[in-house]
Protein backbone atom coordinates (compact mmCIF):
# COMPACT_ATOMS: atom_id res chain seq x y z
CA UNK A 1 0.00 0.00 0.00
CA UNK A 2 1.77 3.34 -0.97
CA UNK A 3 -0.90 5.93 -0.78
CA UNK A 4 -3.14 5.37 1.93
CA UNK A 5 -6.57 5.66 1.50
CA UNK A 6 -8.08 6.49 4.79
CA UNK A 7 -11.54 6.18 5.41
CA UNK A 8 -11.46 8.30 8.37
CA UNK A 9 -9.11 11.44 9.16
CA UNK A 10 -8.82 10.35 13.43
CA UNK A 11 -7.56 7.26 12.03
CA UNK A 12 -5.19 8.65 9.84
CA UNK A 13 -3.82 11.36 12.47
CA UNK A 14 -3.26 8.58 14.55
CA UNK A 15 -1.66 6.26 12.32
CA UNK A 16 0.51 9.39 10.40
CA UNK A 17 1.47 10.07 14.68
CA UNK A 18 2.62 6.06 15.59
CA UNK A 19 4.49 6.00 12.26
CA UNK A 20 7.03 8.80 13.48
CA UNK A 21 8.41 5.83 16.49
CA UNK A 22 11.55 4.83 15.08
CA UNK A 23 10.98 1.83 13.74
CA UNK A 24 7.58 1.62 12.76
CA UNK A 25 6.51 1.96 9.23
CA UNK A 26 2.85 2.96 8.36
CA UNK A 27 2.07 -0.72 7.54
CA UNK A 28 2.64 -1.23 11.59
CA UNK A 29 1.32 1.97 12.27
CA UNK A 30 -1.93 0.46 11.26
CA UNK A 31 -1.93 -2.93 12.73
CA UNK A 32 -1.43 -1.01 16.38
CA UNK A 33 -3.79 1.50 15.85
CA UNK A 34 -6.85 -0.70 14.84
CA UNK A 35 -5.90 -2.59 17.60
CA UNK A 36 -6.25 0.20 19.59
CA UNK A 37 -9.59 0.69 18.23
CA UNK A 38 -10.55 -2.84 19.34
CA UNK A 39 -9.97 -1.95 23.03
CA UNK A 40 -12.32 -0.25 25.19
CA UNK A 41 -12.27 3.39 25.64
CA UNK A 42 -10.54 2.79 29.28
CA UNK A 43 -7.92 0.93 27.67
CA UNK A 44 -7.37 3.53 25.25
CA UNK A 45 -7.31 6.23 27.96
CA UNK A 46 -4.85 4.49 30.55
CA UNK A 47 -2.45 3.77 27.23
CA UNK A 48 -2.35 7.34 26.27
CA UNK A 49 -2.48 8.94 29.99
CA UNK A 50 0.97 6.72 30.71
CA UNK A 51 2.39 8.60 28.29
CA UNK A 52 1.55 11.77 29.13
CA UNK A 53 2.14 11.38 32.96
CA UNK A 54 5.91 9.73 32.03
CA UNK A 55 6.93 12.44 29.91
CA UNK A 56 4.85 15.75 31.95
CA UNK A 57 6.20 14.35 35.52
CA UNK A 58 9.44 12.16 35.22
CA UNK A 59 12.37 13.64 36.57
CA UNK A 60 16.08 13.17 36.29
CA UNK A 61 17.97 12.44 39.23
CA UNK A 62 19.89 15.11 40.45
CA UNK A 63 22.66 13.77 41.38
CA UNK A 64 22.90 10.83 38.64
CA UNK A 65 20.68 12.19 35.46
CA UNK A 66 19.06 8.77 35.39
CA UNK A 67 15.05 9.09 35.18
CA UNK A 68 13.21 8.86 38.12
CA UNK A 69 10.26 9.51 39.94
CA UNK A 70 11.80 11.69 42.76
CA UNK A 71 14.50 14.50 43.12
CA UNK A 72 17.00 11.65 43.61
CA UNK A 73 16.18 8.51 42.35
CA UNK A 74 15.88 5.08 44.43
CA UNK A 75 19.53 3.76 43.70
CA UNK A 76 21.13 7.16 44.41
CA UNK A 77 19.18 7.32 47.82
CA UNK A 78 19.45 3.80 48.67
CA UNK A 79 22.07 4.28 51.95
CA UNK A 80 22.66 0.55 51.20
CA UNK A 81 24.73 1.16 48.13
CA UNK A 82 28.53 1.56 47.88
CA UNK A 83 28.89 5.56 47.19
CA UNK A 84 32.44 5.67 46.96
CA UNK A 85 32.17 3.81 43.90
CA UNK A 86 30.38 5.71 40.24
CA UNK A 87 29.75 3.73 37.10
CA UNK A 88 29.36 6.06 33.73
CA UNK A 89 27.42 5.22 31.30
CA UNK A 90 26.15 6.49 28.33
CA UNK A 91 22.05 6.38 29.07
CA UNK A 92 19.34 4.94 31.07
CA UNK A 93 19.06 1.34 29.15
CA UNK A 94 22.78 0.82 29.81
CA UNK A 95 21.96 1.46 33.60
CA UNK A 96 18.94 -1.14 33.78
CA UNK A 97 21.52 -3.72 31.92
CA UNK A 98 24.19 -3.63 34.97
CA UNK A 99 21.44 -3.38 37.66
CA UNK A 100 20.16 -6.66 36.37
CA UNK A 101 23.59 -8.53 36.39
CA UNK A 102 23.19 -8.01 40.12
CA UNK A 103 26.89 -7.88 40.03
CA UNK A 104 27.07 -4.02 40.76
CA UNK A 105 26.25 -2.33 44.34
CA UNK A 106 27.90 1.67 43.76
CA UNK A 107 26.19 4.20 42.04
CA UNK A 108 25.42 5.68 38.64
CA UNK A 109 26.34 8.80 36.48
CA UNK A 110 24.39 8.76 33.08
CA UNK A 111 26.19 10.76 30.64
CA UNK A 112 23.52 10.81 28.05
CA UNK A 113 25.57 9.71 25.48
CA UNK A 114 29.36 9.66 24.48
CA UNK A 115 30.90 12.09 21.97
CA UNK A 116 30.70 12.10 18.72
CA UNK A 117 31.81 14.41 16.01
CA UNK A 118 30.01 12.47 13.28
CA UNK A 119 26.24 13.49 14.66
CA UNK A 120 27.56 16.90 16.21
CA UNK A 121 27.97 15.99 20.03
CA UNK A 122 30.56 17.23 21.86
CA UNK A 123 31.84 17.03 25.61
CA UNK A 124 29.58 19.98 26.26
CA UNK A 125 26.36 18.21 25.15
CA UNK A 126 27.11 15.71 27.91
CA UNK A 127 26.84 15.81 31.61
CA UNK A 128 31.02 15.86 32.12
CA UNK A 129 30.94 19.07 33.68
CA UNK A 130 28.44 17.51 36.71
CA UNK A 131 30.57 14.58 36.53
CA UNK A 132 33.49 16.67 37.44
CA UNK A 133 31.98 18.35 39.92
CA UNK A 134 30.35 15.60 41.18
CA UNK A 135 34.30 13.87 41.27
CA UNK A 136 35.75 17.41 42.86
CA UNK A 137 33.43 16.70 46.14
CA UNK A 138 35.78 13.99 47.49
CA UNK A 139 33.53 11.66 48.09
CA UNK A 140 33.88 8.91 44.87
CA UNK A 141 36.89 6.49 45.70
CA UNK A 142 36.58 5.01 42.07
CA UNK A 143 35.00 5.31 38.89
CA UNK A 144 34.01 2.47 36.39
CA UNK A 145 33.84 3.56 32.77
CA UNK A 146 31.19 1.43 31.12
CA UNK A 147 30.71 2.96 27.80
CA UNK A 148 30.17 1.33 24.39
CA UNK A 149 33.24 -0.46 23.16
CA UNK A 150 33.24 1.89 19.99
CA UNK A 151 35.28 4.10 18.93
CA UNK A 152 32.93 7.18 20.26
CA UNK A 153 32.80 5.18 23.67
CA UNK A 154 36.82 4.65 23.66
CA UNK A 155 37.18 8.91 23.05
CA UNK A 156 34.83 9.77 25.71
CA UNK A 157 36.76 7.52 28.09
CA UNK A 158 40.25 8.90 26.98
CA UNK A 159 38.40 12.60 27.48
CA UNK A 160 37.02 12.16 30.81
CA UNK A 161 40.49 9.97 31.86
CA UNK A 162 42.17 13.36 31.12
CA UNK A 163 40.37 15.44 32.84
CA UNK A 164 39.77 13.42 35.75
CA UNK A 165 43.79 13.11 36.08
CA UNK A 166 44.04 15.61 38.59
CA UNK A 167 41.42 14.41 41.10
CA UNK A 168 42.46 11.49 43.53
CA UNK A 169 40.23 8.89 41.70
CA UNK A 170 41.21 5.38 40.36
CA UNK A 171 39.81 4.95 37.15
CA UNK A 172 38.36 1.49 35.75
CA UNK A 173 37.05 0.65 32.44
CA UNK A 174 34.91 -2.45 32.39
CA UNK A 175 36.52 -5.53 30.99
CA UNK A 176 36.37 -6.29 27.00
CA UNK A 177 37.35 -9.60 25.31
CA UNK A 178 35.69 -12.56 24.29
CA UNK A 179 31.60 -12.81 25.37
CA UNK A 180 30.54 -15.62 27.18
CA UNK A 181 29.74 -18.49 25.17
CA UNK A 182 31.18 -16.62 21.77
CA UNK A 183 34.01 -19.25 19.91
CA UNK A 184 37.24 -17.82 19.03
CA UNK A 185 36.54 -18.87 15.50
CA UNK A 186 33.85 -16.28 14.92
CA UNK A 187 35.21 -13.59 17.72
CA UNK A 188 36.58 -10.82 15.18
CA UNK A 189 40.40 -9.65 15.55
CA UNK A 190 40.50 -6.34 17.96
CA UNK A 191 38.13 -8.09 20.28
CA UNK A 192 40.45 -11.51 20.22
CA UNK A 193 43.72 -9.54 19.88
CA UNK A 194 42.42 -6.94 22.97
CA UNK A 195 41.74 -9.90 25.00
CA UNK A 196 45.21 -11.45 24.55
CA UNK A 197 46.83 -8.41 25.51
CA UNK A 198 44.55 -8.05 28.28
CA UNK A 199 44.08 -11.22 29.30
CA UNK A 200 43.90 -12.02 33.42
CA UNK A 201 44.92 -14.60 35.81
CA UNK A 202 43.33 -17.95 35.68
CA UNK A 203 42.07 -17.70 39.28
CA UNK A 204 40.18 -14.14 39.04
CA UNK A 205 37.75 -15.97 35.62
CA UNK A 206 36.53 -18.40 38.08
CA UNK A 207 36.50 -16.78 41.88
CA UNK A 208 32.92 -15.25 41.22
CA UNK B 1 16.96 -8.43 30.06
CA UNK B 2 14.46 -10.85 31.90
CA UNK B 3 13.17 -8.78 35.19
CA UNK B 4 13.81 -5.17 34.57
CA UNK B 5 14.51 -2.79 37.12
CA UNK B 6 12.74 0.46 36.23
CA UNK B 7 14.18 3.21 38.18
CA UNK B 8 10.75 4.95 37.48
CA UNK B 9 7.35 3.50 38.08
CA UNK B 10 6.37 6.41 35.59
CA UNK B 11 8.59 4.71 32.76
CA UNK B 12 7.82 0.91 33.91
CA UNK B 13 3.54 2.35 33.90
CA UNK B 14 4.39 3.62 30.47
CA UNK B 15 6.68 0.46 29.02
CA UNK B 16 3.72 -2.07 30.45
CA UNK B 17 1.32 -0.22 29.03
CA UNK B 18 3.44 -0.10 24.84
CA UNK B 19 4.03 -3.96 25.58
CA UNK B 20 0.18 -4.81 25.67
CA UNK B 21 0.14 -3.70 21.75
CA UNK B 22 0.42 -6.84 19.27
CA UNK B 23 4.14 -7.79 18.29
CA UNK B 24 5.55 -5.58 20.56
CA UNK B 25 7.71 -6.75 23.19
CA UNK B 26 9.31 -5.27 26.64
CA UNK B 27 12.48 -4.22 24.92
CA UNK B 28 10.80 -2.69 21.88
CA UNK B 29 8.51 -0.82 24.02
CA UNK B 30 11.38 0.93 26.27
CA UNK B 31 12.85 1.73 23.38
CA UNK B 32 9.75 3.64 22.14
CA UNK B 33 9.18 4.84 25.38
CA UNK B 34 12.17 6.51 25.31
CA UNK B 35 11.96 7.74 22.66
CA UNK B 36 9.00 9.54 23.44
CA UNK B 37 10.49 10.78 26.75
CA UNK B 38 13.23 12.41 24.13
CA UNK B 39 10.19 14.26 22.30
CA UNK B 40 9.05 17.59 23.01
CA UNK B 41 5.75 18.05 25.74
CA UNK B 42 3.65 19.27 22.62
CA UNK B 43 4.96 16.25 20.82
CA UNK B 44 3.52 13.58 23.16
CA UNK B 45 0.10 15.09 24.02
CA UNK B 46 -0.03 15.10 20.17
CA UNK B 47 0.57 11.52 20.05
CA UNK B 48 -1.53 10.76 22.95
CA UNK B 49 -4.47 12.88 21.80
CA UNK B 50 -4.68 11.21 18.75
CA UNK B 51 -4.96 7.62 20.08
CA UNK B 52 -7.91 9.04 22.97
CA UNK B 53 -9.40 11.03 20.10
CA UNK B 54 -9.48 8.47 17.60
CA UNK B 55 -11.00 5.95 20.33
CA UNK B 56 -13.74 8.53 21.37
CA UNK B 57 -14.79 10.03 18.19
CA UNK B 58 -14.30 7.77 15.15
CA UNK B 59 -17.48 6.44 13.40
CA UNK B 60 -18.76 3.42 12.17
CA UNK B 61 -20.64 4.06 8.61
CA UNK B 62 -23.98 3.13 9.43
CA UNK B 63 -24.45 2.08 5.51
CA UNK B 64 -21.11 -0.07 5.51
CA UNK B 65 -19.87 -0.78 8.60
CA UNK B 66 -16.70 0.79 7.56
CA UNK B 67 -14.71 3.63 10.38
CA UNK B 68 -15.72 7.10 9.60
CA UNK B 69 -15.64 10.54 10.74
CA UNK B 70 -19.22 10.70 9.84
CA UNK B 71 -22.23 8.54 10.01
CA UNK B 72 -22.10 7.67 6.99
CA UNK B 73 -18.41 7.21 5.16
CA UNK B 74 -17.35 9.04 2.10
CA UNK B 75 -17.31 6.12 0.04
CA UNK B 76 -20.99 5.09 0.65
CA UNK B 77 -22.17 9.30 0.07
CA UNK B 78 -20.17 9.54 -2.99
CA UNK B 79 -22.53 9.96 -5.52
CA UNK B 80 -19.97 9.39 -8.11
CA UNK B 81 -19.88 5.60 -6.87
CA UNK B 82 -21.72 2.72 -8.36
CA UNK B 83 -23.90 1.71 -5.49
CA UNK B 84 -24.95 -1.48 -7.42
CA UNK B 85 -22.04 -2.78 -6.78
CA UNK B 86 -21.27 -4.47 -3.36
CA UNK B 87 -17.98 -5.91 -2.52
CA UNK B 88 -18.04 -7.64 0.77
CA UNK B 89 -14.77 -7.79 2.70
CA UNK B 90 -13.58 -8.62 6.18
CA UNK B 91 -12.30 -5.58 7.90
CA UNK B 92 -11.17 -1.67 7.38
CA UNK B 93 -7.44 -2.50 6.02
CA UNK B 94 -9.59 -4.78 3.41
CA UNK B 95 -10.90 -1.96 2.40
CA UNK B 96 -8.01 0.57 2.11
CA UNK B 97 -5.98 -2.09 -0.26
CA UNK B 98 -8.75 -2.44 -2.96
CA UNK B 99 -9.22 1.20 -2.95
CA UNK B 100 -5.21 1.41 -3.24
CA UNK B 101 -6.04 -0.46 -6.35
CA UNK B 102 -7.98 2.22 -8.33
CA UNK B 103 -9.91 -0.57 -9.86
CA UNK B 104 -12.97 -0.71 -8.18
CA UNK B 105 -15.96 2.52 -8.32
CA UNK B 106 -18.79 0.48 -6.03
CA UNK B 107 -19.69 0.05 -2.25
CA UNK B 108 -17.92 -2.01 0.54
CA UNK B 109 -19.67 -3.71 3.15
CA UNK B 110 -17.35 -4.66 6.09
CA UNK B 111 -18.50 -8.04 7.60
CA UNK B 112 -16.00 -7.81 10.76
CA UNK B 113 -14.32 -11.00 10.19
CA UNK B 114 -14.96 -14.70 8.76
CA UNK B 115 -16.80 -17.51 10.25
CA UNK B 116 -14.17 -19.17 12.25
CA UNK B 117 -15.48 -21.83 14.59
CA UNK B 118 -12.09 -22.69 16.14
CA UNK B 119 -11.81 -18.64 17.52
CA UNK B 120 -15.65 -19.25 18.19
CA UNK B 121 -16.81 -17.11 15.87
CA UNK B 122 -20.31 -17.89 14.43
CA UNK B 123 -22.26 -15.94 11.89
CA UNK B 124 -24.30 -14.22 14.47
CA UNK B 125 -21.00 -12.31 15.44
CA UNK B 126 -20.34 -10.65 12.03
CA UNK B 127 -22.42 -8.25 10.52
CA UNK B 128 -24.49 -10.31 8.08
CA UNK B 129 -27.98 -9.88 9.36
CA UNK B 130 -27.31 -6.07 8.46
CA UNK B 131 -25.82 -7.19 4.62
CA UNK B 132 -29.18 -9.19 3.90
CA UNK B 133 -31.35 -6.13 5.09
CA UNK B 134 -29.13 -4.20 2.36
CA UNK B 135 -30.16 -6.87 -0.48
CA UNK B 136 -33.74 -6.97 0.65
CA UNK B 137 -33.64 -3.23 -0.15
CA UNK B 138 -33.50 -4.03 -3.82
CA UNK B 139 -30.69 -1.30 -4.93
CA UNK B 140 -27.39 -3.85 -4.84
CA UNK B 141 -27.48 -5.73 -8.58
CA UNK B 142 -23.82 -7.56 -7.91
CA UNK B 143 -22.49 -8.89 -4.49
CA UNK B 144 -18.43 -9.52 -4.94
CA UNK B 145 -17.00 -11.36 -2.25
CA UNK B 146 -13.92 -10.91 -1.55
CA UNK B 147 -12.79 -12.63 1.95
CA UNK B 148 -9.22 -14.25 2.53
CA UNK B 149 -8.60 -16.80 0.31
CA UNK B 150 -8.39 -19.50 3.39
CA UNK B 151 -11.06 -22.14 4.56
CA UNK B 152 -12.54 -19.62 7.05
CA UNK B 153 -13.36 -17.05 4.20
CA UNK B 154 -14.96 -20.08 2.02
CA UNK B 155 -17.03 -21.07 4.83
CA UNK B 156 -18.35 -17.37 4.82
CA UNK B 157 -18.53 -17.13 1.35
CA UNK B 158 -20.95 -20.58 1.35
CA UNK B 159 -22.84 -19.32 3.96
CA UNK B 160 -24.17 -15.99 2.45
CA UNK B 161 -23.87 -17.57 -0.74
CA UNK B 162 -26.79 -19.73 0.68
CA UNK B 163 -28.56 -16.76 2.47
CA UNK B 164 -28.60 -14.63 -0.51
CA UNK B 165 -29.94 -16.76 -3.21
CA UNK B 166 -33.48 -16.14 -2.58
CA UNK B 167 -32.58 -12.20 -3.86
CA UNK B 168 -32.59 -11.71 -7.17
CA UNK B 169 -28.51 -10.48 -6.87
CA UNK B 170 -25.55 -11.69 -8.94
CA UNK B 171 -22.91 -12.92 -6.47
CA UNK B 172 -19.42 -12.99 -7.83
CA UNK B 173 -15.83 -13.82 -6.24
CA UNK B 174 -12.86 -11.89 -6.78
CA UNK B 175 -10.10 -14.39 -8.71
CA UNK B 176 -7.88 -16.64 -7.33
CA UNK B 177 -5.40 -17.69 -9.33
CA UNK B 178 -1.07 -17.39 -9.69
CA UNK B 179 -0.24 -14.05 -8.42
CA UNK B 180 0.75 -11.12 -11.11
CA UNK B 181 5.05 -12.13 -10.58
CA UNK B 182 4.92 -15.30 -9.33
CA UNK B 183 6.87 -18.44 -10.94
CA UNK B 184 4.43 -22.05 -11.50
CA UNK B 185 7.29 -23.86 -9.64
CA UNK B 186 7.04 -21.64 -6.42
CA UNK B 187 2.99 -21.57 -6.76
CA UNK B 188 1.08 -24.23 -4.27
CA UNK B 189 -0.87 -27.02 -5.24
CA UNK B 190 -4.16 -25.57 -4.64
CA UNK B 191 -3.64 -22.77 -5.92
CA UNK B 192 -2.04 -23.99 -9.38
CA UNK B 193 -5.18 -26.16 -9.41
CA UNK B 194 -7.69 -23.81 -9.47
CA UNK B 195 -6.02 -21.43 -11.88
CA UNK B 196 -6.21 -24.27 -13.87
CA UNK B 197 -9.95 -25.22 -13.36
CA UNK B 198 -11.25 -21.22 -13.59
CA UNK B 199 -9.18 -20.58 -16.71
CA UNK B 200 -9.84 -17.66 -18.00
CA UNK B 201 -9.94 -16.95 -21.97
CA UNK B 202 -6.60 -14.85 -23.35
CA UNK B 203 -8.34 -12.03 -24.15
CA UNK B 204 -9.50 -10.85 -20.83
CA UNK B 205 -6.28 -10.74 -19.13
CA UNK B 206 -4.99 -8.71 -21.48
CA UNK B 207 -8.31 -6.75 -21.95
CA UNK B 208 -7.34 -4.31 -18.82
Amino acid sequence: MNIQSYPSKLLENAVEEFAKLPGIGRKTALRLVLHLLRQTENDVDRFSQAMIQLRHEVKHCKECNNISDTDICTICSNPKRDSSLLCVVENIKDVMSIENTHQYNGLYFVLGGVISPMDGIGPNDLKIDHLLNKIAMGNVKEIIMALSATMEGDTTNFYIYKKLKQYPVSISAIARGVAFGDELEYTDEVTLGRAIVNRVKFESTIAD
